[in-house]
């Protein structure tokens, strides 16, 4: 598969993380030739938040691991386990066998609880999962974890996705220095709905649970539940953030303690950035788009309407094909089911504004319009003009490319 | 544009019906050496009812022709004039200075009110109409008008149509023998949610203004609401119904009275033909889907998951690419919001049996669906086991057609 044209020039250095050890294997459960199994391990005493599809269809990894978000362990730390290739979803009660069997081998290895161990899979729906494959390969694998070993699993656990996606980022709490890493895959079957693709972030931060929660369910809006390539939510979508408190920083104990200012903008800077590389390496994507909603009745109605834009198969296929058909704007704003008054209704390209009282502008000059469109970042802003409920989205075009990516290969 | 390879092999005769001159002429608006302009006539003393979009920035066409279906008049007969290439939608105060003129252009050769003529225009949204030309139009075509002209009516009115879309069905009334016959269009923007694209039904029954909405909307719901090619839904979507009366049947005066009996099931089987002849138009299409859920916990929750894989760009470039990949059924089943037990779903294609007990049935056998997928009607059924509710919806599949078609010209 050929790099998305979006993608990053390079990947980015992944700083460690205290109390994370992490590495990457080859199983052979459905990839030759590359790595397709990843493990974590960890620290004792380290807390996690987790969100999860929102799928009433969803995998027996996300029911086994949201219960271990739930259980609040990790006495004797966690465990984390990621296989691509095969999502062990629909696959009745031998795919529950398979996680429990998974979660039970990690432990083994890792000295915790099986309870505590996260297990993910990506991948086919439906096909029934040799999971003998994946447990012979985590001894080789445990013994190959490492602090720098955060790269080596974002290449891992990939699947349609062209490039590995990670970031990490420096901060500070109470003047203690704190390190946020994390990685994600993702690239067709993404809009979130509450939670996202698989992504794993790591900060040596000492955060407690419930803090910890609060604050990724809140940035978590802002970042993976803000972006969408094809409107199909997934059965397997996870969002996991470990903090091992090896940074030594006073433990924070609520979420609105303004101890976390620097961390939150440092968290959000991360996920956004983690959850835009999903969308730049959206399927057969060639375009960045942007879209911002203000002025609606409430940021919830401003969501419906940014995201009924970002689904339209005609707005993405417009953008595709660089043509400044902003009627589709329009009717794709109108269908939502929000209130919109089409004559306050303001659209920008670019910043350039294209509507204004129910019409377009009298100056309006599309050859302003095409340089923008020609560029592989697109601004849409939509002005409702009725209150002060707003939001962001990101979303890519439409392509061939993703015809050619999912009619014509089983991802 | 290459004609659907779904597309009905001749364009089916379509009955006269007393008390409607309809016909079609050329006015220049967008398009070049094709009619692009049509209007009827409909006798005085006839009903109409008519269902319309409700997106949020409808055009003005639609709040004059809602107005017009509102006001129950008729007494002077009605019009109907629509043009395609210019859905004069999002063109501000112009736009509905643009459909008074026209409106009253229109009474004044038919001599009727100009409040009871219904209005309609589709094409390129966001564009001024140049109103003169389509009015300098009605003069010559309203000599033009006669009772055989519903066929010239339907190639008028397409845009990206690839075929002329038209039905005409016999049946009675209390013995008297009744005539309905319709003409529509629709391609592309196509998930009408309470209306449709353009289509118009004329019957010379007799059947009260009431009894008449109250059946259009029934018969709705089964046929042009049960359709959707893309999700995305029009600013200009309408659906008339007009009945004149001169059939002689003793009136009808409730949607319920036992002597609607045929005349249901005819009116039934007609607007599910134009609707799914819009389906098989779909743009870029090759196969036509037909989803049936049931055993949902209510009809409205059938509906909602048989769109939720209707609409998904997954399960619709799979067919494309004739791959039984039933596990995007599932997650896009997931995705609907509504109560799924993944242990009782049971997912047919073709009526082999694929799913059972949360995974795939023990002797699942992909070639056996092959030749089922390879041909061009698709059957998904998905019984969930729950309830008593069922749907049944229609789509198209996702091709590189569809990209064609909208990254590559504007319609």
């Amino acid at each position: 598969m050929k790099t998305s044209p979006l993608a990053p020039p390079d990947f980015p250095a992944l700083e460690p993380v205290k109390g994370v050890r992490i590495g990457a294997a080859a199983a052979g459960i459905r990839y030759q030739g590359r790595d397709d199994l990843a493990m974590a391990a960890v620290a004792p005493g380290s807390t996690v938040a987790g969100v999860f599809t929102t799928s009433r269809t969803c995998a027996p990894s996300i029911l086994w691991s949201r219960a271990a978000a739930n259980r609040a362990g990790g006495g004797n730390g966690f465990g984390l386990v990621v296989n691509a290739g095969n999502a062990n979803a629909f696959t009745g009660a031998a795919g529950m066998a398979a996680v429990n069997e998974t979660a039970s081998a990690a432990a083994a290895l890792l000295g915790c609880d099986a309870g505590d161990v996260f297990v993910a899979s990506t991948g086919v729906i439906g096909e029934p999962l040799d999971v003998g494959k994946l447990t012979a390969a985590l001894p080789g694998l445990y013994e190959r974890l490492s602090e720098s070993g955060l790269a080596a699993a974002a290449q891992a656990i990939r699947t349609t996705d062209t490039f590995p996606k990670g970031a990490s980022v420096k901060t500070e709490i109470a003047g203690k220095a704190v390190t946020i890493s994390g990685i994600a895959k993702g690239s067709g079957m993404i809009e979130p709905n509450m939670a996202t693709m698989l992504a794993y972030v790591f900060t040596d931060a000492a955060i407690a649970q419930g803090a910890l929660q609060d604050i990724l369910l809140e940035v978590n809006e802002k970042s993976f539940n803000a972006i969408t390539v094809d409107s199909d939510t997934s059965t397997s979508d996870m969002l996991l953030l470990f903090a091992t408190g090896k940074a030594g920083n006073p433990l924070v104990e609520r979420a609105g303690d303004p101890a976390l200012g620097a961390f939150r903008e440092a968290l959000t800077g991360l996920m956004v950035d983690l959850a835009t590389q999903i969308v730049k390496d959206g399927e057969g994507a060639t375009k960045f788009i942007t879209i911002d909603v203000g002025g609606a009745e409430s940021d919830q109605a401003a969501r419906r309407i940014a995201k009924a834009i970002a689904n339209s198969p005609l707005v993405k296929t417009a953008i595709a094909g660089e043509d400044a058909n902003w009627g589709r704007i329009v009717a794709a704003a109108g269908k939502a089911g929000e209130a919109v008054d089409p004559d306050r209704l303001v659209i920008r390209f670019g910043g350039t504004v294209v509507t204004e009282k129910g019409a377009r502008v009298p100056d309006y000059d599309e050859g302003k319009l095409d340089a923008h469109l020609k560029g592989q970042y697109i601004d849409i802003a939509v002005d409702l003009g009725i209150g002060d409920g707003q939001a962001r989205v990101w979303t890519c075009d439409l392509t061939h490319g993703y015809i050619d990516i999912n009619a014509d290969y089983r991802s």
